[in-house]
């Protein structure tokens, strides 16, 4: 047997040798469908409508490399070295006043928590409150990220149904109730309010306090999820639950849509009776926050025009959504439906019911486009009838040439049915 | 009732409102003593020899801040943008480079997997690794931060004697046997074998694959930690446990000590066959490492002279840890002693057993020092009559000055006895 073999089967036998080590919440963790599209769209002859990516060309790189630079040079020792485990208190300040342009007036520097960018926070959520077999109530679609990290905990993400205006309350009631007949404990409502990824839908005003005060009439925690917030396209304003209920939601926000995703930070808001739990298991994962990453953050939130850049991005992505909305009203075939968003990266495509998008995506990447099948954003294993289309990170003219090479796939799936 | 009193009131009922839904192990995560430090060792007045930070004063801060310019002005719409969840290609060839430098050749980028500092591999291995109750074996005294993530999962860390030349085989096969009589599920040995942080204590070269091969034979995995290897004061070579034993030993490294903690970039270098579950838990905690962060350190990696500047730091730390040296050698009263570290950041003084250092905190920080109570650093509660002393971060006057003032306070608690 040669030397080569001999070492393979060696390695082969002890691939099974650690499969007793493993957790039972490992059996969990599983790859993310966004992630397997992540690197076929990266092919330059496709156009992709799947990653929600920040479009970061507005942003003014050459003045961040002029103050990144001066950080270092004349605060290096400080910004190269380990910083507080909750953030620099300049950085949380900062994060009060965000929080004060999305309505959110009483939030204390000392309830703010920094993280690895927000899925971190969500990570840090469902270790603290969740016991394996815990329910956490989701949006169906909702986030993936924020999936996968609850399954890594064995949540129970139990999905409660919507309609055009987001989380409809009624059926909230009826699903705990339920939930509780069964004798499942649930821990939290993880619910993205505005321009939900993937489904682009905004609950509405009307429902949000009472949302809201279902959830305290159970004891119900909600991880309230706002990372598109001030990305509105128009001027009406909707304020987080967390406003009016500072007692009862954990609320999570991130520097990725409204700077950009490579400095990894975001922040969760917590009621302060939760605080100091919340803070001391994110820094049992992270032991502190990238302090460069938090001053860059703060010289940017100090000496920029931050609001400016904000309404840069809204202007530009209100026009990309449009360039899709009419891009879909022109191409797509009769039985296709989808949403019109208020704000937010997303589009959700709802085709006939039988239709499952998922064996789609292989042949829209031979058309030359790229989606997310929506089976990705749902806590159950079903086939989905729905696909996400981001418009974030493409131009409006390649937005509507990958929704024109997208319809015949489509047509086809609904005319071969 | 005034309005104040009544809104204090209702948060205070508030505040036991959702304790109940706290999960098992929240009631495990408790606040690091080296926390509690840390911010009174900020005090100008203090001498502190507790907190281990490096030593940034070296690094050429200007330099770093024109690469760090030109990344963002050149390269800023990657470096600002999300990256691959298992980190860059680039900077995962480099970590094998780096890892080369410690003897370990055979690494493959594909196995390695970049985190949030080391800390956040360590969350990761127990997540994967440990249900509640399942033991991870670790030298006493060992790294608070690893105890505390572990214990964030109900892991039920197990200490194994050591002495000057490390853990002891002999009684790890002895503690094994005993957990396993006792129907305990051992899942890993963690240990820091180099330059251990709190004792300075290295494992001699004899016992390194007697301690493997024990763990192999028991399908016990060694987590390895190992961000002090580059820092040894001499030319004797301790050669990593992973280097002979590729498919048992999660090996992590950090670039904390060789650059600095600020970029918060650590990384797994993970056996084959565990790739996969290790990397997707890592993405369902952070999404990806910073991407600015691991680009500025390719760019130190690929234009500086970055062996240098480890031996600027070995020089450097070899220096003070000789000042420390000479200061206890002057100053500590009979019945006190201490390790020698051959390289790292930290001594290890011993008190006779009947002393607890706990209480000498308060003494120290009158008296104008400030250490870490040995309590800290091991998985048990009982009191400790050791402390750990930091060279790295101050000059051998102030390390000079500290033990000075140190002294006494060890003195008095001998004598009235």
């Amino acid at each position: 047997m040669p030397a080569e073999t001999e070492v393979a089967l060696e390695r082969a036998s002890a691939s099974h040798f650690h499969d007793h080590l493993l957790s039972d919440r490992a059996a969990n963790i599983k790859q993310s469908a966004v992630r397997d599209v992540f690197d076929i769209s990266m092919q330059s002859s496709l156009v992709s409508l799947a990653g929600g990516n920040p479009y970061l060309q507005s942003l003014p790189l050459d003045r961040l490399g002029d103050t990144a630079s001066k950080l270092i040079s004349e605060h290096g020792l400080e910004a190269l070295q380990y910083g507080g485990g909750q953030g620099t208190l300049e950085l949380r300040r900062q994060i009060c006043e965000v929080m004060a342009a999305e309505g959110i007036t009483d939030a204390l520097p000392e309830n703010v928590i920094v993280t690895a960018g927000s899925q971190s926070a969500q990570d840090v959520a469902a270790k603290v409150f969740c016991n394996p077999g815990d329910v956490i109530l989701v949006e169906d679609p909702t986030y993936v990220g924020a999936l996968n990290t609850f399954e890594a905990y064995q949540v129970d993400a139990q999905a409660v149904p919507m309609d055009d205006d987001g989380l409809i309350p009624d059926e909230l009631e009826r699903r705990i109730a339920e939930l509780q007949d069964e004798g499942k404990s649930i821990k939290m409502l993880y619910t993205i309010p505005s321009f939900n990824n993937p489904s682009g839908i905004t609950l509405s005003r009307e429902r949000r306090q009472r949302i809201a005060d279902i959830c305290k009439a159970h004891a119900i925690l909600i991880l309230e999820d706002n990372p598109y917030g001030l990305l509105r396209f128009d001027d009406e304003v909707f304020l987080p639950l967390r406003a009016d209920n500072p007692d009862d939601v954990i609320y999570t926000g991130s520097f990725s849509k409204i700077f950009g995703p490579g400095l990894r930070i975001g922040w969760a808001l917590v009621p302060a009776h939760l605080q100091r739990k919340f803070y001391l298991a994110s820094e049992a994962v992270i032991l502190c926050p990238p302090t460069l990453n938090q001053m860059l953050l703060s010289a940017y939130l100090r000496e920029y025009d931050w609001k400016a850049q904000i309404d840069t991005y809204r202007a530009l992505y209100k026009e990309r959504c449009e360039a899709m909305l009419v891009a879909l009203e022109q191409h797509m075939p009769d039985g296709v439906s989808w949403t019109r968003p208020a704000g937010g990266f997303f589009v959700w495509v709802t085709l006939p019911e039988d239709i499952n998008t998922y064996p789609l995506l292989q042949k829209a990447i031979d058309a030359g486009v790229v989606f997310i099948p929506g089976a990705a954003f749902s806590p159950s294993d079903e086939p989905s009838h729905n696909l996400r289309l981001a418009f974030s990170a493409v131009s409006g003219d390649e937005i509507a040439e990958g929704v024109r090479r997208l319809a015949p796939v489509l047509q086809e799936a609904i005319e071969a049915r």
